[in-house]
């Protein structure tokens, strides 16, 4: 149906071209809801197509309705990056197709997994002998990570801030666990003054809120944690990347007691969706949670399989990607980046701090800025609007006591000073 | 860090000759436990490598170290194959690095979704109007319908056959609701006659067995599901695909009555891992089970997210691979590659079943073959043994009323009725 040299040359300039482009596209999808839709056919082909169409698709169907993630001036929810060394594993990565139910299966996908995920664990400054492997979301790792307390506690109730990831609650929603929320200090940190943990499965400590990058007091709810028979899980899905930074390293104070802890490459760490890395200090009782092969079975020549860590059997070959990325950047081409990323935070930070008419809204963290014109929300609000229609930027908004405030992320590795500058003009004309 | 039309043309290559000569290479990884980890640095470069280094070392490092999937005498498991343009698709897929959080984050991404996975349910004549979207895999897909059976139902019970895909039971497992096993009939289906579903949540029903690709009784399971109030799922993960064929229609009689069904076009519709498809017949309710946007927010203008049809927030743009797969392939062209495995599996039984030292173990359904060697069981295990080492081909088992019994499954589209013999041949030796 293809020739697969040929196609595959199409396509490998189809997507250098993107890349080569995508600056000049708009950031955010200029489509209404339906438009794409109401232009794909409504069947399936009988016959075959050659692959040029798909190309020719992509260009005329596709293209219009994408919101463009890879786009310098990304700045929305957190901005990501799929790296080219990171793009080209994922296509090695489909052509092997490995599915790693159990480590026969594919050793290849399962040793490299194990040892990736181990380099990023030395990167991060985290604890030897922690078992790491890789899920899809940091959806999937906290649910993971919320299965295992239960299991290990035998009690349902997750406490986490206010401010924690919505999967948070997503999650204990699915499993039925009880949730409490737990407002946030001065400095959009989790309180622990109140904390009662002595019927509490999970504690889920963010490092790196969605809303602000604030970060709850991981030592102090790891006392308290264990202190209770709790299970600490610490969710840096963001920030934690950015712990390969010394001066960052900080905000993992205390995460060395954790008995779980989710970081996302996917989002700053130059990974292509989809590779969420999960940790656990506790392997023994975590896999317990999981496997289905009871513990008598498990002999000396028994080989774990990853997929008696997580809820998947199926497991793509996802740590492809992460070797090709760490490798071709080298940690301190990673740390360079973020390193740049935090720098440009920081300068649009001080635009904003020196121009009477806007105003920081929370503390900046890593490379988030939240900020808001003084004037209503529905000033801001219309600012956001005008902004993300114009095409030139993305960005996007949160609630901070009631307040409609703006939020700049970077994390996109193409984004230079300009790119940030061009951000400020565009919110400011 | 890469040239990415330089680095992409070898990445291309290296995939191009990889395809063209797997077939040479042994199906399954001839490696001990520990021998690729071993061979793999302790830690990540701190300084940028070319490309060409990760290429180098998966010839050297992690080839050997491969089962290989995409071999056409694979037929263990249930065997797959990633085909060229879903392969290609990844690499524009990964370029575009889209995270369909909400519909404005992917408007390509959540409308081509709904269509082509619109489109497969018109191929196997499943009912309008049924809600589709894509998962990683029939693990997580299942997870979800027992996530929505418990919500609708408020009810916390499980009932599946005895030889329903271990995902189920650990998908009810992680969930915490309660497991009952129900034994099979001669024809390996479920049993229905003793079954009391008054307090149940979601009964499964496997249409293909892991096994021995049995199909339980769906239209009655439907019956007396709905008539106890519980929620009926259909794992198709395997079978499914085949409904395309309308020689194979018969499998899904019933099926336009269930809640959830699931398939997995990443078995047997030649869509590289990871790609599984789950529709229910009640959205609303499947939906509220998941989603955290209260129901008075959702306006007239209110554009629906996938991601409040199941676990995960962040998703991949996995429908572009669907896409390409069925317009590069055409319904039609699905069609005979199915066929064809079929006449395989077919002409295979045919020749244990002329053989006196061999038998069927279980009725031929699909391309599953399963059968034995008369004698004992250890002599087929060493049978198996031997072949599998052997590298030529690859095989598994499993067990029928506690005998060993072997499973040659065909679904790799390279494989051929030479392939097919070579394996009656390696097992004959």
């Amino acid at each position: 149906m293809t020739d697969f040299r040929e196609d595959g040359a199409a396509a490998l300039e189809w997507a250098a071209r993107y890349l080569e482009r995508v600056d000049e596209l708009p950031v955010l999808a200029r489509v209404e809801p339906g438009e794409l839709a109401a232009r794909l056919p409504l069947s399936a082909p009988e016959e075959a197509e050659p692959f040029a169409h798909v190309l020719r698709d992509l260009d005329e169907l596709i293209l219009p309705a994408l919101t463009n993630w890879q786009h310098p001036r990304f700045f929305a929810y957190f901005a990501v990056s799929a790296s080219e060394p990171g793009i080209l594993a994922e296509l090695i990565a489909a052509t092997l197709n490995q599915v790693a139910l159990v480590w026969r299966a594919s050793p290849a996908s399962t040793e490299l997994e194990l040892r990736t995920v181990d380099w990023v664990r030395q990167l991060l400054g985290l604890p030897e002998g922690w078992h790491g492997h890789i899920e899809d979301t940091a959806s999937t790792s906290t649910l993971a990570a919320l299965i295992a307390a239960r299991h290990v506690t035998g009690r349902n109730a997750t406490v986490f801030s206010e401010h924690a990831h919505s999967s948070v609650e997503k999650d204990a929603r699915m499993l039925g666990m009880e949730i409490r929320k737990v407002p946030v200090d001065e400095n959009l940190a989790m309180r622990t003054d109140d904390l009662d943990l002595s019927d509490v499965a999970a504690v889920v400590a963010t490092v790196g809120t969605t809303s602000f990058a604030s970060v709850d007091p991981v030592r102090e709810l790891a006392d308290r944690a264990h202190a209770a028979g709790a299970w600490l899980h610490v969710d840096a899905a963001y920030a934690g990347s950015a712990a390969i930074l010394a001066e960052n390293r900080w905000m993992l104070e205390g995460a060395e007691r954790a008995d779980s802890l989710v970081i996302n490459p996917h989002k700053w760490l130059l990974v292509p969706m989809d590779c969420s890395l999960l940790w656990t200090s506790r392997p023994n009782e975590f896999r317990e949670a999981f496997s289905l092969t009871p513990e008598y079975l498990r002999t000396s020549d028994y080989v774990d399989s990853l997929s008696d860590y997580g809820p998947a059997l199926g497991r793509r070959f996802r740590s492809l990607k992460l070797w090709a990325v760490l490798r071709c950047y080298g940690a301190e081409g990673l740390r360079s980046i973020q390193r740049e990323h935090m720098r440009l935070a920081r300068l649009f930070a001080d635009w904003v701090e020196a121009d009477p008419d806007w105003e920081l809204a929370a503390p900046l963290r890593f490379s988030l800025v939240v900020f808001r014109r003084k004037g209503t929300d529905e000033e801001n609000e219309a600012i956001l609007e005008r902004a993300n229609r114009s095409g030139e930027i993305f960005v996007s908004h949160t609630k901070l006591d009631g307040r409609y405030v703006l939020r700049l992320a970077i994390g996109n590795f193409r984004t230079t000073e300009a790119d940030v500058r061009h951000a400020w003009d565009v919110l400011n004309r």
